[in-house]
């Protein structure tokens, strides 16, 4: 017997026959011995709406009565889940966020789960009851409703995992599975069977939106083996166990083996760059560029420090997300006499192309097979970045898919019976 | 300073215009130096939503994931209220029913309101805050969430201003007040400025539907002042306090001046009559009638047993509810060996006619004036019932708006300088 958690997503729970069919799959993991909790989102698009109706309230709401407005949706699916998996003769029932209790932090719309209470849960576990959770909400001090932001839902599927000591967190969405890069981009894209929590970390964080970033970092730190699935095969697919979805796991579970030394390929066009000209070369110049940035609460990526010019002075270059990029100009633009730049140029047709694996930390020469062949193919890189298990460099965004595409080969991860 | 509850219903919570509309006329209050707390109904139309959504999960739903499911709609509106107040100035938070907690019963989608803790309210009201409570919920023993069935917002509106020890309790409706008889059929109904909690549940039962009958018979229970009013009239109206809508009270406080022989005069046309005939006219014949009828859970209303025949049998008419009609013909069908009648005869063309008035408990000959106004117009009386302060007729249902109006200028309810 498993103990597992099962999380389906607001496209899962759009109407009553989708949560139907749910139902019906959370009955073939019952009827397998396991122990099951489900956590759920909303309806595919009620949140929205909820969301909306606030802002029309006032746009300055209260983020206390924004997490009792809002949790209302996930509440909704609860009940009915419940319902259904009662009508296909399962018993079950839902448990609210205040009900367990989740205790979270009292940061309102976007609050961390600090603490779940399981002593219930387990108890109606015991009795072979099926617990439907809402995602999304929790209870602060002062016994209020709190939310824990956008995609919230993968955190608190993994949150429950880990309070339950469950053997896996199946996580149901839109897409089957984590690929080597995005299949419409490369049809010889392989599905991976594993990726290891880092590896997820930083895919996620370029660009492949499968998994909520926090629900990995938590996933990781607890050690909880999550598994991506498709929520679209039909009701008569094998069982989750041995469904082929991704399973996101420790470095020490992959085996050498099946270690590539590149996993996969994440591409992401929200970026701009942004240039100083000849910022003056003196010691807290670059200071003097960043800090206006950071107390503007603007996200810096990738930055390059050209070489001093005989004139004493450099340029500076760096990425932001392109939905800050008109806030950065204006930053920048009132820093200019602190600065002392001469000019300030700004690009919003570039991408970042990002190789990620933990099999480059063993090995040398990865990032060198990365430059080679954009090179080959004539594509300029405009700035470079590395960490431990990645490396990302700034193209022009019109190379976006040749680059993944010759990358994607040269790295060895074209399937060998694909299209 | 008076302690207030306002009580809007989903017509006033339909769209964020009109809660913003309701925030206003709750800001006068405020303004007039009153503590208030307001009780919300979900938008109109999201109920019947949640319990579609309920009833396509399974025709045989649980009720307390029902009640997880329909409970969320008040919870919206309580929300977002508390928003649109604190948008114009006016301190406020919502108090779902498990945070105060309203405790109820355990009987799941109609469940009765136990005891309200008051003591988090009173402190919130004392620091200034308007307190938004959701209508219709409440927490059952095992902490689950229940509802109190349709329209039970006016009754957790009555059952807070009992709690709270409140001055008034302002019902605001899609009328403006309780009119002596239906404005569409006589024109020159008047508005009442005061009813009787008796003669308000008399009115209620026969078919005025202004106020659900439950909150009604709370309001009597606990002395609760009630103040029905429009939600419609502009948001320049003068306050609460002041506005011409009806008060429910006690029958004290109505002086011998303005007490009236009859205050109103209610029809329902959804009875039907059934007969049976020669009934043997033996001791337990009208039991062996009404036993399976009451098994089967159809309330009779009225009963006429005609003196006896010659033949020693006599005729049974009563009426039930016409919904209730196919099924009582059923049951009647199978005790026909029981009851030993001859015929089955029904009839759905009728009406009740009814008169309300608690000064007719000090007034002999008020029916006769009834039977007397009716004659003179050709309409047949088929059955009567009476309690202390009502008189009922059934009539044939054309008669109907003849038979209200002509009992309106028989007892002086026409208004002077109405059209």
């Amino acid at each position: 017997m498993a103990r597992i958690v099962m999380k389906f997503g607001g496209t899962s729970m759009a109407g009553i026959e989708r949560i139907r069919s749910v139902a019906a799959r959370i009955k073939r993991e019952v009827e397998a011995g396991n122990q099951v909790a489900v956590v759920v989102s909303a309806m595919a698009g009620e949140t929205d709406r909820l969301v909306n109706f606030c802002r029309e309230a006032s746009s300055l709401y209260d983020p206390h009565e924004y997490d009792v407005v809002v949790s209302a949706g996930e509440q909704i699916t609860s009940g009915l889940l419940a319902i259904a998996l009662q009508a296909v003769g399962v018993p079950a029932r839902s448990w609210l966020g205040w009900q367990l209790p989740i205790r979270t932090s009292d940061g309102h719309g976007s609050a961390r789960i600090a603490e779940i209470d399981t002593t219930a849960l387990n108890k109606s576990l015991a009795q072979g009851e099926v617990a439907v959770i809402p995602g999304f909400q929790g209870l602060a001090a002062g016994e209020r409703v709190t939310t824990l932001g956008r995609g919230g839902s993968d955190t608190s599927a993994v949150a429950m995992a880990a309070a339950m000591k469950a053997d896996r967190c199946d996580i149901y969405t839109d897409v089957d599975g984590v690929y080597t890069t995005d299949p419409r981009i490369v049809p010889r894209a392989r599905k991976l069977k594993r990726v290891t929590y880092e590896e997820m970390l930083e895919l996620a964080s370029v660009g492949a939106k499968v998994l909520q970033t926090r629900s990995v970092g938590l996933a990781m730190k607890e050690k909880v083996r999550v598994q991506v699935l498709s929520s679209f095969t039909d009701d008569d697919a094998p069982m989750a166990d041995t469904l082929p979805g991704t399973m996101i796991v420790g470095e020490e579970e992959i085996d050498d083996m099946e270690r590539q030394l590149i996993t996969g390929i994440a591409h992401d066009k929200n970026e701009a760059k942004i240039t100083l000209t000849s910022v003056p070369d003196r010691p807290g110049a670059v200071a003097s560029i960043f800090t206006p940035l950071a107390d503007a609460n603007i996200n810096v990526d990738m930055i390059v420090q050209n070489v001093a010019h005989s004139t004493g002075s450099t340029d500076v270059t760096f990425t932001v997300p392109s939905a800050d990029l008109a806030r950065s100009l204006e930053v920048l633009g009132n820093a200019k006499g602190d600065i002392g730049y001469v000019e300030l140029v700004h690009d919003t047709r570039v991408a970042k192309i990002s190789i990620v694996g933990v099999g480059m930390r063993s090995h040398a020469g990865v990032a060198a097979t990365m430059f080679k062949t954009l090179g080959e193919r004539g594509i300029n890189i405009q700035a470079i970045t590395t960490s431990e298990i990645k490396v990302s460099v700034l193209i022009e965004e019109d190379y976006t898919e040749l680059a993944v595409r010759v990358l994607h080969t040269a790295y060895g991860l074209d399937a060998e019976d694909a299209a």
